[in-house]
């Protein structure tokens, strides 16, 4: 048997998503061999990540800072706020670079099956902030499922008082996406979005 | 962009085995989500390894002691010696819980092609340990490989002199099979049928 801090290593790493209990001990062994050059490192920016560890309370991001770095950041255009569900999904959409505003991290979706209500919801929080003014746009960026189309619709009603304009993510065919690949409900939403060409 | 905390933590894990950026990303999200549950004890495991970590002078197994659990382990058959190629060997055979004796690690294999010599493994260290006497049998435990067996066969030799029966694991391995990939009943079969070398 390994040492019970070892073991304590490798049931730590083998919970993380994507590292079963072979992958992590994969992993123990490379850190123990890669001392300096991994477990080092590691470390350290775990230490580092949880001494600072902090969610924004504007925006509900997780990093380490509050405000978080794009809250802080003057060349974010405070005009445009999109809400997403999770930190996931501010992550991903700021990685691609695409969007130039701010975020608002709901914190889930409204869910009658997992008993998820509006109040569970960081949703207060964004009406205050749109109380707050200097907003011109809210980009609803829910994901397209049926109970991230039902919080797109609540948010759209409990938003629509303020003078805004409120979009939200186009549906449709993924680029490069195949017709006789795609599910019908993508191609159903394809269909029913469609535009005028030219 | 997360902050530079979050980004060397990603950067950190993304370099493990088996975990990519993308699924560094995930895991990363995870530990700041789960900060009590997932991040605490990920960063209290790797201190206490890293605080502890030793390699053990006697056998060369990487533990959080010196002599290691294995080598301090009284239970432990000392009259019974299995030479791996690599820590990682030692783990899987000791996971099997199938040998109930002490090892030796070499640190690598000989390999004309990697310039690995006779003097960079910890061969003299097994010669010494033999010369030290109590010993009554060498399990030459390594790889099905064309080099895990020229080492076998130089480990042959080299303690040929000595009063003690070398038996090496049985042929049942798959070629080209590596025992920290091996299923527990390969490895069973391959130790009960372990034969005499030469
Ligand atoms: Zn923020
Ligand atoms: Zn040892």
């Amino acid at each position: 048997m390994a040492s019970p801090e070892i073991e304590a290593l490798t049931q730590a790493l083998s919970r993380l998503p994507g590292l079963g209990p072979r992958s992590a001990r994969r992993a123990v062994l490379h850190l123990l061999k890669k001392r300096e050059a991994a477990l080092g490192p590691l470390r350290a920016a775990l230490e580092a990540v949880d001494e600072r560890l902090a969610t924004c309370r504007t925006c509900g991001n997780v990093d380490t800072a509050d405000p978080c770095s794009i809250c802080a950041d003057p060349r974010r255009d405070a005009r445009s706020l999109c809400v997403v569900e999770e930190v996931a999904d501010l992550w991903a959409l700021d990685r691609s670079r695409l969007f130039p505003g701010r975020f608002h991290v709901l914190g889930g979706r409204l869910s009658a099956l997992e008993g998820v209500r509006p109040e569970d919801l960081s949703i207060d929080r964004l009406v205050a902030r749109l109380e707050d003014g200097g907003v011109d746009e809210v980009v609803l960026a829910m994901n397209a499922t049926l109970e991230g189309q039902t919080t797109a619709h609540y948010l759209a009603e409990r938003i629509e008082r303020f003078p805004v304009r409120i979009t939200q993510l186009a549906h449709g065919l993924p680029v490069g996406g195949e017709l006789d690949y795609l599910d019908e409900g993508t191609l159903a939403q394809a269909l029913r979005a469609r535009r005028p060409v030219g």
